[in-house]
């Protein structure tokens, strides 16, 4: 059996009068595209775009939901009660709804965003309400996690489809973890580099830590970072490369 | 024929720390709740919290988008382009749709807040945006805006189900527009007065206006103005008046 | 020689519509009035009615700053880097300033609101950013902080004058660190006992710990919880009591 | 007599991890620098930075203070009545005289930004608030407005200093007030007419407005603006180019 990967990008992280981003370029390359929904970018007017953007060349549309941290880029951990996050989830996933429903889309994915992806990897409680947030919202979204973390375990204790991200650009702890960008071994700085753990990842569910030993990682989704100048080009890079290595690449299936 | 009324009421205004309003007072004689979607009022909590409340009772739900002015409460008028104010209006229905669904519950109606409503009121291309905010978010939704004005004409040339409000405690000049607040006989501050208004209103869609003469209004629903220690008592003496006048109190019915 | 007390309260927690606190009575009762920047609560008229309140009554006028989050009302806790932190308070420092200059006052001291005032009391790096913020702003201005805190420490190690809060209605832990609001003990519900221990703390800088246990409390100030209805009454008693036992009540004196 | 002329630029205005601007180029050859304040741009960090690099290089700093609406950038008229737009300037002033107070540097002016000045400088209530709230802050600081406007006016019958402003690259209308930028005519988008514009307006007083006829205008300071990439060099050409006509380029003197 040939598995498939999936290719993600967080876009539309614009808001107001400001821009980041080559969402356009991106959009050419990516399977799958996680869309800020306010709380940490993303105004109504860069939702409503970004939507119809993606909707127009056919990339899967997910909510990307966030901590209320508009000045901190939702990078800043926050410890909001497992209730209250569950409800602040569920609101960005209505509010990113409308504009799909509008640009007549379907949304297909829900990926939280900066520390609160972190902090619902590895809390119980957090990864519980964000994956009911997203059950309660439609038991057919596929919630995508960090793989080994609590919230693809909380997913599919909710009876979610759930999709195991790595990253590309990133380095791994012996325990699959991510090293902390405060910390040397954060980035894997060559293009080349990181296109060839991807490839490892995906065929073998294997890519060398920062201790020199393998660790098992589930790939079905790997995550181009899109705030990056070259971001259009790796993504472009992986998805030829997956395709001469025979990995079919498309959209996360539910 | 027998035509009935629907009471609505503005609820969810609470936000964080602070409360506003008798919600769970009123819910028991409104047949309608405008519910706060975060731009003027009410938090994530709050939304899941008062959405939850009218399933219980089977009142039937309703948005109640800002314009986005937490510290003004959205009733500061601000110059928003039509095509943002779509923008706007869309992302709060999809967000507050978000609770509904995850209660088991209904998206009935929409009804804009403050000077959202206000300017509405009067500017054709804002009408126009709000409508098909709505119609793109889903054409079944009633529109509901003040009797006469450029949103009811705007919402019927979207082809969307339009309810005209009036309002028990306001005073009406000979247009049939709200005598502005900063003016006298802005506001009816008798009960018993508001109450013999809303009976005429209802059976002959005519009230008096500040210049003596009658002005024909429409009576859809009828607005209690809910950040009023006396809102619950003035929905069930309403309620119970309009009953024995034989007037049946009932939801708008797309 | 006699040692005399301040009994502070949180003031100025209303925001836009939303009122909270009963701020006039209290104002009567305590010698300083820690007044929210806008951070957790306080839009800007809200400020300036304070600051004129404050100032009407002879009450010394602090800052009350806070984490960016309005709609948890400064109580939940963030990550935030220290220099971020710094300018955070700084920012606020002077926002207050604007309104006590407009009012002809003069700003005496701060302290930290929330989850800011919890964070800097155990962590170094964040009270020193504290510490630097207020220093920088105004070198004479009193920093309040929990007794035997990382933050009374390191506004000394920043030359400030420090003043050391205990809390009349709070339960203290054996190592002199307050209960949690999430366990027993947490509170002390009885007026008589608040003020009893009050005395003591004042008297004799000692107070009875969960574990049965004295413990060493600095008492430089009191602080009343202004969101209480019973607060100012709770406020002249404990003045009333201090009076009665020889301790003079004044504001703290840098 | 040779008058003195004053190069303004709106700077600060990135907002936590988006960048907007090139302010460190324009530092160098402005002599004022109008800095954001946290309601249309400029987070505290952002703020910090601003004024430290203009201290550094000697270029006069000025509070930029807007109507709070981030999403909009303060370019969305509101219609907030004049006492809350008093406290919002005065709040905005303290805020940023906080981070020159820290810098060890000294607040000259205050230039409202975008609506907020637009409304300022034809309704004479607004203009009236905006100039106390300046007056109350500091009644040294420096009102800049637009030439002939109810802002100047305002301002100096509250016996501010006031600097007439000007635009090196707006269209003027007959009546002396700028040419929306809705309407043909709005921008000058040659920078070697705009120069000369600026120089006949500086030595003569005098701009050709789009009915042909010249207009007078007060040109106290020029305004460049920031968010333009040819910012810089503009900034840089107007300067040489005032030079060489023998028109010294200084900050405004209070």
């Amino acid at each position: 059996m040939i598995r498939t990967i999936d290719l993600n990008c967080d876009l539309g992280e614009s808001f107001g009068a400001w821009r980041m981003g080559q969402d356009e370029a991106v959009l050419d390359w990516v399977t799958s595209a996680n869309i800020a929904c306010g709380f940490h970018a993303g105004d109504p007017p860069t939702m409503a775009r970004t939507v119809r953007a993606a909707v127009a060349r056919g990339v899967a549309l997910g909510a990307h939901p966030s901590w209320p941290d508009l000045q901190g880029f939702g990078r800043r951990s926050m410890a909001v009660p497992p209730g209250e996050a569950h409800d602040l989830v569920l609101y960005q996933l209505g509010a990113l709804a409308g504009f799909v429903r509008a640009a007549g889309g379907r949304l297909r994915h829900v990926k939280p965003h900066g520390s609160l992806y972190n902090q619902a990897a590895c809390d119980p409680a957090l990864a519980q309400a964000v994956a009911q947030a997203v059950r309660d919202f439609e038991a057919s979204l596929i919630l995508v996690g960090p793989s080994g973390s609590e919230l693809i375990r909380a997913g599919r204790d909710e009876g979610l489809t759930c999709a195991s991200e790595v990253f590309a650009d990133r380095g791994y702890r012996p325990d699959g973890s991510l090293v902390p960008r405060s910390e040397p071994g954060a980035l894997i700085e060559d293009p080349a580099a990181s296109i060839a753990r991807v490839l490892r990842m995906a065929r073998e569910g294997l890519v060398v830590s920062t201790g020199g030993t393998d660790v098992a990682v589930q790939a079905d989704t790997v995550c181009i970072h899109g705030d990056h100048p070259g971001a259009a080009g790796l993504a472009r890079s992986l998805r030829q490369a997956l395709a001469q290595a025979g990995i079919p690449v498309r959209a996360l299936q539910g």
